[in-house]
């Protein structure tokens, strides 16, 4: 039994909510065998040598290929045609980021947990869920993946590409670098407290209800955030779509502000497993 | 069996639904151990020494903090431009509405109910959901997270959020104060009959179906109202959401209506209670 | 064993599908103790004295009431502005009848089935899954609410209303009556097409999978017939949505071609349920 | 124990991912009792005699018609206006396809496994999930069906479709065929690798975790695909809905490209078929 979530004070299981609205992944069940899996080592060396390991590495590099290749796309779609009434819009570049991020977590998150993001390894590693290895593993495919993807999409038009900001993440005239990097806190905050929300109540035990919508509210975190900050930096929260980017476009005002899109996104994700791990789950707390 | 779900009359359940389109959280369990929980305590004094009420006081205070940054910060980027076509446009701002929602609903639904929202409270709190300790607790940090997060907002661009009204909730101008009224109270029913429907049929029976969806429809319901009723008065059925932006808005045309927004969502909240209670659940004439 | 669902032919399922993409709700389960319902009767005395039965028809009057108010009340936010930019659009007409049908679905599933919308009513009953009772029961409740929630709309703004056609459909300049007669039967079939497939696999076998997703197509299906059918007849394929919107306006060229929303929907489900019966469950050849 | 997954090498299993974020669909069972089914034979002749095979090709057939005539019929609706404004825009028509994708393989997915697509088919053939037989006669049946879809299309209006390009796939000017033959390969490989996704988890074992989601990030991935690629080729992924519009339309700019619209879903349904099989199941190297 000393696996089981216990709250922080005595009488705090007492009274639980009535009235938990929604996902079975955040139900509180009070007498299953849940266990918390232990915080992963910094360095697992077995790891290096299973296939699986590799696999997660590949899957992550296709998934954010795919992820920049899609939404690059869009926004040369969208940014190359003067009236965007002919286009599917800002909201349409929003649906391409958000969707995508839903679609690809769907696909892998079986296999190497559907990070995609920097910033997601980033937190889920503050939080010990994977080792040190992995996290920097994942961190260098997610980059790699994003720079082929970006790549790819200035392959097909590079007049396009070129002229009309490749996508890349710069703050907008008439916001300071203040702003952008705190739009970038919050927005990477809200993504990646959707995560922890999401897995959180992963449960191994036989009969535990599954968080089977998961991919869907992370993809719609995406989403929002897209639908609030791209008229401020375009939305980065996620570093490798930034230096993607970045990189295959290659000017100087792209990368002038490219440290926002590192600092303000990891500062976030930070935040959000904080949150999480020390008010939510009362972590450090708990008794053994 | 006391505790098991009975109908009004003699001979109601043999004629229950022989084709009940959808959701398994709706389906009638006729022989399964099914429990109402009984009604919450108007005071439950223990609840403020337990760690696990504060938190959800916590939940609900950034939960709103974040509902309000994100929808306030699109409509700002929406209105700010002449041609909406540049922007994610209205539906945009719907969609960041109910989106957030979605998103917020799934995330805190197993921390604190995941309200975000006195009307939602207030509701609940008429069905004996919650103490009136709780109630009053998650309204005054719903109504904090609301202003805190239109201020952060505000701190972006001044000028843009002065000189575009700020996201508050006004009359829109041709329709009476009686038609914002209206509009606000079929509105925010439509709301809270759709978090009485989502949590209903909430069983703690191991076996049975979990409400999946349930954060999805509630999310709906929001964007659903919003694209009908934004040309109306914006758009409140969210008192804590309309005063966060009359708070840091502060101007008068914007004050004059205020009370629209409070009344309005919790009429509407009432009689969802009571539909949902009376007429759906026919609560009070139940056999114990 | 006679319940089991079988199949038509010797040998049928010993080729069952290999790779059934997706839903648990179609599974084709070979071994399990899946029983397809009785036909309903065609007259069941005993519903007439239960609460069931008239709280079903609350359900389907208020489901229809809220339909009516939220989508009319945006196609008028939509249709009043010049610039189509400045609303939600046509785009957003679209997801407010389906995602309505979807809340809705997902919310009244349990107490009435959650038609709201004769045709869906009489495909059912075609299929002999209610009494001709409830069926005649649930149309008469379905278009006395969409009479109230088309008035309510009216009462906002009258002269919005009665200038822009109040929502009634007609068949649209440039296209003949049979135009619109077939884009309501294609239409219709898909929605009660889907109907059927979300809820045929119904069981009430205590392992069975249940159909979560059901209400979610069942929305697309409304949604995706009005990207498709509104520059033609406005989308009807709800005689009671086109009944109620008629009565209201009540001006004679929408009377003119009242009659085939009406004759439209009711072939489109005729078909749709002799092809969810013959073809795809063979019902009529079945052995008992 | 033989039927179990195992994977390449030995340790592999020990470092399974502690945090796999998302579906049921995708977790690792580790000591569940999971078969994976053996390759379906080339030629299947007990197929030919079953009711269920013609039954699935009825489906293929008619769910491939009700995607063609919603979807061009959506297209016909935009392309017609000269202010997209006043229709659901680029980006309603990709919700049309993807949004069709989703409700249709919803709802044949338990009878025909939901293709809809010969580069699906084609796809899950090389991966020996369906025999050559079954395989050709789905094909062919979703030709028909397309071909029958954009012909009602057709005759609703012929002016206004052969007057707008009939929804036919071409090579947008300024990009080469081989952009298009790209775009296609890339894309067609987004939904194949989606696909093989959601079904790899299908599992009979009884109290497995059931892949729900399914139809809704492969209904998502086809938004997607046409977010980003309708300015290129109008996004094609599905040889059967080229080919339908290509006959219909008729004409020789559609014809000159048509056969970018095989080979390149052929392709990328390839790839993917390979990436899945390979890459991340290891069929190959698997032990017996």
């Amino acid at each position: 039994m000393e696996g089981k979530e216990e709250d922080v004070r005595l009488g705090a299981n007492k009274f639980s909510e009535r009235q938990p609205i929604g996902t079975a992944a955040q139900t509180q069940d009070d007498g299953k065998d849940y266990k918390e899996p232990p915080p992963a080592p910094l360095f697992e060396p077995g790891e290096l040598t299973s296939w699986s390991f590799y696999r997660a590495g590949i899957a992550e590099f296709i998934a954010t290929f795919l992820f920049l290749y899609i939404t690059i796309l869009t926004v040369m779609g969208v940014v190359k045609e003067d009236s965007k009434c002919k286009t599917v819009g800002i909201q349409g570049i929003a649906w391409a980021f958000g969707g995508m991020i839903f679609a690809l977590v769907y696909c892998t998150a079986g296999i190497s947990g559907g990070h995609i993001n920097p910033a997601v390894t980033f937190g889920l590693f503050l939080a010990r869920k994977l080792s040190l290895t992995r996290a920097v593993f994942y961190i260098v495919m997610q980059c790699l993946g994003a720079i082929c993807g970006a790549g790819v999409v200035k392959g097909f038009k590079k007049s396009i590409y070129n002229g009309h900001g490749g996508g890349a993440n710069v703050v907008a005239h008439g916001y300071t670098k203040g702003d952008g990097l705190g739009a970038e806190i919050v927005g990477t905050f809200i993504l990646v407290y959707t995560v922890f929300s999401a897995t959180d109540a992963k449960r191994s035990a036989r009969d535990s209800h599954v968080p089977i919508l998961a991919p869907l509210p992370i993809g719609f975190a995406v989403f929002l955030v897209h639908l609030a900050t791209i008229p401020i930096t375009g939305t980065g929260i996620n570093p490798a779509r930034s230096l993607g980017a970045a990189i295959i476009y290659n000017k100087d005002h792209a990368w002038d502000d490219h440290w926002i899109f590192w600092v303000g996104p990891f500062i976030g994700a930070a935040l959000a497993a904080l949150y999480h791990q020390v008010v939510i789950r009362a972590i450090p707390f708990k008794s053994k």
